[in-house]
């Protein structure tokens, strides 16, 4: 058995085999081993979050994660961004008839390590197999149930003029790093992505928010599709309010940025997998600023930018040499199946 | 925009006018409204059921439903089967560029229909694009929460030798409807799919609980994939006991024998869509067939066999002809992507 059959995704014995023989050797939720319709789960307080996101990454090994590790972060970065914390996940496979068995079980086992680090269990899962050229290799499905922390009430709604728009690190870093591999360019140096979990630094942030105040913190998101320019555009179509960007404050690494340039992209447009916007209140971004940086995932973050009552609606980057640009959203896609 | 374009997963404008020229159209949760990164959701009581499902049915669309409703259905029973009340699902897409955006409506709208049907709420999406023939038309991944109704410990474990398995209605009608359609045989009488939601059945039979005992119902499970003799291996393999079927008394439609004698299939690996096998209690087993029979969806139901302190770990066929035979697990798919 060294390749996927159609037969392992018939319910049946092969089913059976591929279920004990791969996934339950390295996820080892108790619930899961169980193979019920559906997991049976505690949550002790009243209020979920309930996430769910398709990785479809091409190619599904990139420097820096896989598309294992990926679906992982993925999803419990989304519960992170409604200040949940992350406590299971499903994971649904659609698979192409012919793929390795042996890259199955590398990707599970990044599943299996990523749900370690980010302290969640996979707890129900299932298998789909379609025809040979139905599919590019594997799809994953993972959504996840998170806890919302007592107090937590992040709502776009209760963003206001002045408030200071913070991020974590680098813009760009994931993006690249899959472009690089798909065209096979030979950048000088090699980008790694940022795909990682970012249960530290949010969960860190929240536990302290009796050091500022339980509002000050506004609205996360998480710039993936689309890049930094497109949440931004999200936040300010939601709230009705501008954005305005100082592109001097903006972390870029210079490969990336020197990536960008000969392919002709802008970073503000390319996918991140392990950064997070928030918007927070201008009297305690100092503060927020300073325990994020003192939080794994974190110690890169700076105010980049305001919201602001001009501009309604839209992004204005305050550019290097002076002028100022509006950051549209994304039409369409400068690098499709990015995750 | 008549045809799904890569930059449709692009999570950036055109992203965005699907999900509000289309989605949010049909999908009128509030929750699902807000476009936040996860949903927020409350449950009122400690045990959850949370479950996943992947839909690769081919083709799309069949008598008697379509991958939308299907995706909805098979999800919801799946969290009926633990004894849960469906309360949200989540619904992640995978498109190939060029699918009709006319047929995602209509899948959309069905995917309305059926949460409606099913009392559900779809909170919680995704949307990805794959380039043209890295997908066949459209995948649907739904993942679902329900709410264990109180005092229901539904379990393998404590199924007994001398209960009665019972069934609710006839065998194979999904697995022939959807392979009429795909070979394009005429058959005689048109088989309809009995893809259907389960609920009225499942949670009217526990609401009468107090009529028989909380534990009289041991186990249930829809059998799907692998169909009738897939399920009733896979429970005694847990159970280490015996099961024992009387073939007289297993409801199959003439047109589907038929059918399955043309092709030469067995109903008992075909699979359903609308059916439940429930385990329970022999001394209860009737009155608990009485409240089935009242119930939509239960009309049709039977006793067709009992579990056996014999037969260790095997389901055994008692057959019209005098005879009995073994009912292996299937090893194999006799139609792939049914569901």
């Amino acid at each position: 058995m060294d390749r996927i059959l159609i037969g392992h995704g018939s319910g049946g014995k092969l089913t059976s085999d591929l279920i004990k023989g791969v996934f339950l050797e390295h996820l080892k939720s108790p619930i899961l081993r169980q193979l019920t319709d559906a997991a049976r789960i505690k949550v002790t307080k009243k209020d979920l979050a309930f996430s769910t996101d398709s990785y479809v990454v091409k190619p599904i090994f990139f420097p820096g994660g896989d598309i294992g590790s990926l679906s992982i972060f993925g999803t419990v970065n989304d519960l992170l961004m409604m200040g949940a914390r992350p406590l299971v996940v499903s994971w649904g496979l659609i698979i192409e008839e012919g793929f390795s068995i042996n890259l199955l079980e590398k990707i599970t086992k990044s599943v299996a390590y990523a749900a370690k680090q980010s302290n969640v269990e996979v707890v129900t899962a299932d298998t789909k197999v379609v025809e040979k050229g139905d599919a590019d290799g594997v799809y994953i499905n993972t959504s996840g149930i998170g806890q919302i922390l007592d107090g937590v009430r992040l709502s776009a709604k209760s963003i206001r003029p002045q408030d200071k728009i913070i991020i974590n690190g680098s813009l760009g870093d994931h993006g690249i790093a899959i472009l690089g591999q798909r065209k096979e360019l030979n950048f000088e140096f090699r980008i790694k992505s940022d795909s990682a979990p970012l249960n530290n630094l949010i969960l860190g942030l929240l536990k302290n928010s009796k050091r500022f105040s339980s509002n000050a913190i506004r609205f996360m998101r998480d710039p993936t599709r689309g890049g930094l320019a497109t949440t931004l555009n999200e936040i300010a179509q939601l709230t009705g309010l501008g954005i305005v960007i100082d592109e001097q404050n903006v972390p870029i690494k210079k490969s990336v940025k020197a990536a960008c340039d000969i392919l002709g992209l802008d970073p503000f447009y390319i996918a991140n997998e392990g950064k997070v916007v928030l918007i927070v209140d201008k009297d305690k971004s100092e503060k927020i600023l300073e325990i994020m940086k003192s939080l794994a995932g974190g110690r890169e973050s700076r105010i980049i930018g305001e919201v602001s009552s001009q501009h309604k609606g839209k992004v204005i980057l305050k550019t290097i040499v002076g002028g100022s640009r509006i950051l549209d959203m994304l039409v369409s896609d400068p690098i499709p199946r990015i995750c």
